[in-house]
């Protein structure tokens, strides 16, 4: 597996490995992921690392600095293809965003996710890599689905 | 007093304002403001209210619904001139936020804010508008300048 900034060549696998993330992202998210990658890859205004097994593209993260902060990043998507899940896809992308976030001068990273079930496993990787959670809003993103948040000091 | 939607004819008094606000505005939080309160008058992304004495603006805000969220808001800027501080501009700006936020679905509503001493009359402000702090991040904004977060559920 390799990890690095995303090529061109890749971007046709991002739309299908989120709708083969079977019942974790709504349509609207997948719509605004797309978008998001694309546009960083036209604009660079955000980072986006792919995670790839030989030529297919089994992961990736987009991260950007938080507008008005100092030293601040968000961590907006990581999304590991079911099929390469629990092989350190995760950990290697979370790795290399922090790397190229330490060469901007990024000291914390921040990120939110949902407190439904199917996000088990996205909130006990993070808690695992380090992350801590810092708040909660109940009925966030919808009834019911509430947002956690978290922050990681680099 | 009259709050109502801002005005193009009021755009210019958007910059003496916020730099009028002695050391509170950094140049790039002008910078982002002034740039998101035009913006939102050319394209409707955000709702901008203004609150007026006769002609001249004295207060501002700015907010909009959070992207993938049914009915969760966020209140991006909310400034009032510091002649017409302490006398119920910035509530009567909250009031007709939520009014209009309350007329598309909107059921909470999250703002942050810096934890910097200079920013204890905003922090006592959304307390009393009845946001609840959900969560703080030290040196979010740069060393020193923590971030506050707080919600209002409607």
């Amino acid at each position: 597996m390799t990890i690095g900034p995303i090529d061109r060549s890749q971007l046709r696998w991002v739309e299908p490995m989120l709708r083969d993330c079977c019942e974790v992202f709504k349509e609207e998210e997948i719509g605004t992921a797309v978008q998001m990658v694309h546009g960083a890859v036209l604009t660079g205004e955000y980072s986006v690392l792919a995670a790839a097994d030989g030529k297919r593209l089994v992961g990736f993260c987009i991260a950007g600095q938080v507008p008005l902060t100092e030293s601040t990043w968000c961590l907006y998507w990581l999304v590991v293809h079911p099929e390469f899940q629990r092989r350190g896809v995760g950990a290697a992308l979370q790795s290399g965003i922090e790397r190229e976030m330490r060469t901007s001068g990024g000291q914390r990273i921040v990120c939110e996710t949902s407190g439904r079930d199917c996000y088990a496993p996205a909130r006990a990787f993070y808690r695992s890599a380090g992350y801590v959670e810092y708040g909660r809003v109940a009925d966030y993103y919808s009834p019911g689905d509430s947002c956690i948040f978290f922050c990681k000091v680099i």
